[in-house]
């Protein structure tokens, strides 16, 4: 697999754990960042229980609609980890034994490898296994589908892969005015700003309880000299008593 | 509004900021632990951008699958909060103003009140304000669409409301072991308590560099005894030298 250029992703969280309150997720951020520093735009992320049906109608619909899909979670070998099955599903494809894996498994477990360590090596039939230096397992990719493992600390250590292969069709800036001011007396400079540059995208974030400010509002775009232009406008609508500061 | 009980839940999440990895939800775990209390079933949590089309399109989907549908984010004054808009187009009504949250917003910031302040009192028509003692603003409800501000904060005050008006057919019992063994050594374990008690949830979850265990496996279900009935059964089939505590 050579270097791919992906414009937008979804992702699918898998966990019966997270829909149950058990466990707060930590891999959504992650990838989230990762992403947005590959300049791929993350569409939308949909968190599903450990149900094989559902997570194969889920990478069925997602993957027509975004340029790369990726799975966190139920990878492992017990009972609870539908996702490889479900992938196969949605593909129409069966599960087979990937020989590279049942090798690293086999050398990772030795003598301790049973069949049961062995269900680790299955995957969706035409899946390839992408990995780079420095790490040491590789991620299962089915076409566009990308099956990463719930883990957060496996799931970050594949991100590397991800950062090695993909990239997105440009670089987004992002930069942020803190205001003192509450989102109702922003609004007027905010509409002000959204029209005049409708290629940078403006977010505005209260602050709750927060003594250095109220409001955070945001501007994003392709062109650093674009969300410089819609910044510098913002501020100059400010009046002069709003305290504020420029990251 | 009366007591309403509700089998199953579903959540849309809205937000450019979580998608672009800016900000971590913090809400998700706070309704799954507060829907999980109430024996509601989150069957689905849905991350969309401020996209009003996205938005109302999941909720006309979402609504028809699941008993209650709750959304966070994208209920402020601003040009990115369009929650509202989203939900009156997917049940094809007008937005309105509330005239009790309007007396809200007026009474709240007095002569600093602007018509930005008042957007803050647009609902969808048809929609009632649902509120408990003890919580100052109510919450916006559409039939089965409760409307949450995404602020954590605010969103947790909001729950409280959640808690006093819906619950589900029944409790969910949950306990948990602690093992010191992988999860390929108790796949087989697992997979013999799973096939006992079928009415039982089995969640088996690795713990990653952590001294104190290796994997946890849940049990949950509506009935206190099966749910310790399947506990023991695994327990009694773990080798004695796996130390393992229960919770």
């Amino acid at each position: 697999m050579t270097e791919l250029v992906a414009r937008t992703a979804a992702a699918i969280v898998i966990g019966n754990e997270l829909l149950s309150g058990k466990i707060q997720d930590a891999n959504v951020i992650e990838l989230a960042r990762t992403l947005r520093g590959l300049g791929v735009r993350l569409a939308r992320v949909v968190t599903v229980p450990d149900d094989p049906d559902v997570i194969a109608a889920e990478v069925k619909a997602l993957r027509q609609h975004v340029d790369l899909v990726l799975t966190s979670g139920g990878v492992g070998p017990t009972h609870d980890d539908v996702t490889i099955e479900a992938v196969a599903r949605a593909f129409g494809v069966e599960v087979v034994v990937h020989p590279e894996l049942r090798a690293l498994l086999e050398d990772a477990y030795r003598e301790r490898c049973t069949e049961h360590h062995l269900r680790m090596a299955l995957v969706p039939a035409g899946a390839e296994l992408v990995g780079t230096d420095g790490v040491h397992w590789p991620a299962i990719v089915m076409h566009n589908v990308w099956m990463l493992p719930g883990v957060p600390e496996v799931f970050r250590a594949k991100l590397e892969i991800l950062r090695r292969r993909i990239h997105g069709p440009g670089r987004i800036f992002s930069r942020a005015v803190l205001t003192e001011l509450e989102e109702a007396e922003l609004k007027p400079h905010l509409d002000d700003v959204v029209r005049r540059f409708s290629d940078v995208e403006v977010g505005s974030y209260p602050r709750w309880r927060d003594s250095t400010y109220r409001t955070k509002v945001t501007f994003d775009a392709g062109r650093e000299d674009r969300v410089a232009a819609a910044l510098e406008a913002f501020v100059a609508l400010l009046p002069a008593e709003a305290r504020r500061s420029v990251e």
